[in-house]
């Protein structure tokens, strides 16, 4: 049957199903123990047999994740990287690792190569000639028909041990050329370990690009690489990641619901949909246990809030289509922004670290503020913030700076947050979704903005809806970008060729052709 | 009938329709231009029985309202001060009046009694003894049996002419002393015109407070006044002068279908719901005509966005019930409170005016600066704001403080009031609503946050929702409460001796009985 379809048509329709193997995939407990979101994740069924380094540029960020071969299985695919325990205060230390690495990577990055893994160019790889069409094991048989199509699932059998790992690397923007560099010493490195000269190396690898940044630096990847550069589309590229994500053990995670209050002490009153009421949401909410998923299944429909600099809110239904339903400009870059003229800190998780020791209070105007006590009657406790910063104004501009850079970075943290949280939610009522999953470099595992994003959910949806989050959060569009390298050369000749989705679309891309190898 | 009524029960239900009568009320065009939002309105047809001193008290601002009788009609209720013209460029001048008056007052203020109106003890005045109960007209015969009760209407017949005006005064909360004395004054001032004495003055006149400050400064306004004080459910007053301020001519406006260019260029292109497509959201949406509502009519259900420091949103029924259902910290107090510590300027005026002379895009990320181009395929042009201040943030700390203070204020005004915008909408979606009124001090009358609401709703509802707007936005509270002077003692009385809704509620008022005089 996959014969026949493999002979039937020039192109498969657009991938519905995850097109690499991700059976026996470990989390790896790296070397740096700061990269928190970036581990490398292990496929040990799974050999690529081009070398694809995919990039996706954001606003603020660009990020880079590429497949490199392991001559043998990581010495310890470490459990502890992925098992957060069951409390929300160790969710700080598995999730949020401190002292955390200074990123995105600034000046010219060292070369990191994980697990003596060089990309690898097809042509010395065995295992592409022997193995390269491995037989359907059964554990596939359940798939729809499209997926067992040998020439997208491209995998190696089981028994093809190991396989080798996903990497993950991260860079600013604003020094784009800092990522350059690191794909080109990539590439150079790889030639020099596989003993092929460079012109062949670059003729086997091949950068997809998607996020805006796609655009305003193709020709800047193609003349400074001289490899092929595709552009993929940066939804499409969200939710292929997503989708391959969520296949991943011990990628998810959630608050359960259990109170860790109600854990430590189990005959305690427990606040929630069933047993009593919400708390509001605050900057201090009740603190849920968190669960990982280590046994996941396909996670659709579902909505995705994919939050960078801005907030794109993103409908998937069942079969994979999706549409941008909403979003918000108020997202992280308005945070980072803020917090940039407000504070002294130089980073992103500097502020993260001032938000934790700091007091809202003390620049909100909380409903106590207003009404001397709590509205009863709206619900509305005296802790509930009525005015994110409401305190702050006032006509003796004398009390100018009187507010610490850990209050201003607290009451910020949680107004943006718990916006994006809001809007979510109304969305995920609206289009009758249970799965709200929150991607994107913003969330950064820290604990207020996990829980934040996650009682908001379950406040306003009496329970009934749940956040979920992401190991690698950061990375949907370039793990998507990195699967949309696979069976998909037919659609890229047709884009190229002025057969784009859009009028826009096929003119911009018709602007600016590949750069010739 | 309306006998009968009287007879049967100690009290009506909550009044469900105005107990003022608004015919032939006006706007004034009153002595003090600047006060764009706070003209009085002349009722011809009203005298109250009772002086009553109406308060809101909210986190940033106290609201006073209060009624004085004219001896004569005022010399030129004037059209002007009450018709906007069709262009946007002229709201800024009669909505926004120039040079604003700086609002709210501080220092002592001058004690300007409007219009030879004192309040007038009701001992003194005639018409309580010969016209207390008037005839019902016949244009009240076609208002429910409720509204007919005499006692609750409290009216004076066609015939006494002239009735007086509404007055209109703002302050800080922060200087509450100020609005406390400005209320002593105008007590002691009117018992000397009215040749009383003061005591036998303040036995005429009661404090009806609302907001959360009633219930925090209530020992404050009782000790230091010497009157009755009774304090309001914030929201119950809120929707009283929603459904009051419609009732009065040219108080109402909103954008009209008319796009300002096509006014100009009746030929061209009309990019609108029915004939194109509504260009997104942004800091200079489509300019829109605007319209005053000359001929009011009841105007519920609608959703009522009340946008003071913080925002609450209040689903109205067409029965007059009404629900919190939502709202957001981000309002008011969170632009005044970020723009003092990023602005040089002092009043939330100053601010405005640095906003409208500032640009958004020095700041703001814009989907250009991502893609270098839009996003067509999502329909994002490239000058859709990605991510509000998403430019500010920088490693390079040596930026900081070179974004002027004008594109500052013009960012955030847009982002916060946006941002609003899109709530209200998914609220008004989710409860089926089509009308949008937006109050609270926030507004100001400005044009660009008017603009900004209004479009907002325009573009996401594709124009089947329409945003409206209130000249008297910040004061439905305080009406509200004035209104809920007349007829409801049983109501005060039920609520004194502990019946109040919530059991919070009766004890928080419990706590501090009213003084005695």
């Amino acid at each position: 049957m996959t014969q026949t379809m493999a002979a039937a048509g020039p192109s498969l329709p657009s991938a519905k199903a995850i097109q690499v193997y991700t059976r026996g995939a470990l989390i790896l407990d790296e070397e740096s123990p700061e990269t928190r979101d970036s581990r490398g994740i292990y496929l040990p069924n799974y050999v690529e047999p081009v070398s694809h380094v995919a990039v996706d540029i954001g606003g603020s960020l660009a990020k880079v994740v590429y497949f490199t071969r392991s001559p043998e299985p990581p010495s310890s695919p470490s459990i502890v990287a992925t098992k957060g325990s069951n409390t929300i205060s160790d969710l700080s230390t598995p999730i949020s690792s401190s002292p955390s690495r200074e990123t995105p990577i600034s000046g010219s990055p060292p070369l990191h190569l994980r697990i003596n893994g060089a990309l690898t160019p097809s042509i010395l790889d065995p295992s592409i000639h022997g193995h390269g069409h491995a037989p359907i094991t059964n554990d596939l048989l359940n798939l729809d028909s499209d997926s067992l199509h040998s020439s997208l699932l491209r995998r190696v059998s089981v028994q093809h041990f190991p396989g080798g790992s996903l990497n993950f690397e991260r860079f600013e923007t604003e020094h784009i050329d800092n990522c350059v560099t690191f794909i080109h010493d990539l590439i150079s490195r790889s030639a020099e370990l596989n003993g092929v000269p460079i012109e062949e190396m670059r003729r086997s690898v091949k950068i997809m690009a998607t996020g805006g940044g796609a655009h305003r630096f193709y020709e800047l990847f193609g003349s400074e690489l001289l490899v092929e550069v595709r552009r993929e589309d940066e939804m499409e590229c969200l939710i292929e990641g997503l989708k391959f994500l969520t296949l991943i053990p011990d990628e998810v995670y959630y608050f359960s619901d259990e109170l860790i209050h109600s854990v430590s002490h189990p005959n305690a009153k427990v606040l929630n949909g069933k047993d009593g009421v919400y708390e509001r949401p605050s900057p201090d909410p009740p603190k849920y246990s968190v669960t990982f998923e280590s046994n996941p299944s396909p996670q659709l429909p579902c909505l995705l809030v994919n939050i960078g600099s801005g907030v794109s809110i993103i409908r998937v239904d069942e079969d994979g289509s999706f549409e941008r339903v909403s979003g918000t400009s108020l997202g992280g870059g308005t945070l980072w922004g803020l917090l940039s003229l407000l504070t002294p800190a130089t980073t992103f998780d500097e502020m993260l670290a001032l938000s934790e020791k700091g007091d809202n209070a003390t620049v909100d105007m909380l409903v106590g503020d207003i009404y001397g006590q709590g509205y009863g009657k709206m619900g509305l406790k005296s802790t509930t913030i009525a005015s994110s910063f409401g305190k702050v104004f006032s006509k003796e501009s004398g009390k100018k700076g009187t507010f610490s850079a850990e209050d201003i970075s607290k009451s910020l943290l949680y107004a943006v947050s718990n916006n994006i949280g809001q809007i979510a939610y109304m969305n995920a009522e609206k289009y009758n979704l249970e799965r709200i999953y929150f991607g994107g470099c913003f969330i950064r595992g820290h604990a207020a903005t996990i829980s934040t994003l996650s009682y908001a959910i379950r406040f306003w949806s009496k329970g009934t809806k749940r956040a979920l989050f992401l190991r690698h959060e950061g990375f949907l569009g370039a793990i998507g970008a990195w699967i949309k390298s696979f069976g998909e050369d037919s659609e890229d000749v047709r884009r190229r060729h002025g057969g784009g989705d859009t009028a826009e679309e096929a003119t911009s891309l018709g602007t600016s052709s590949p750069p010739s190898l």
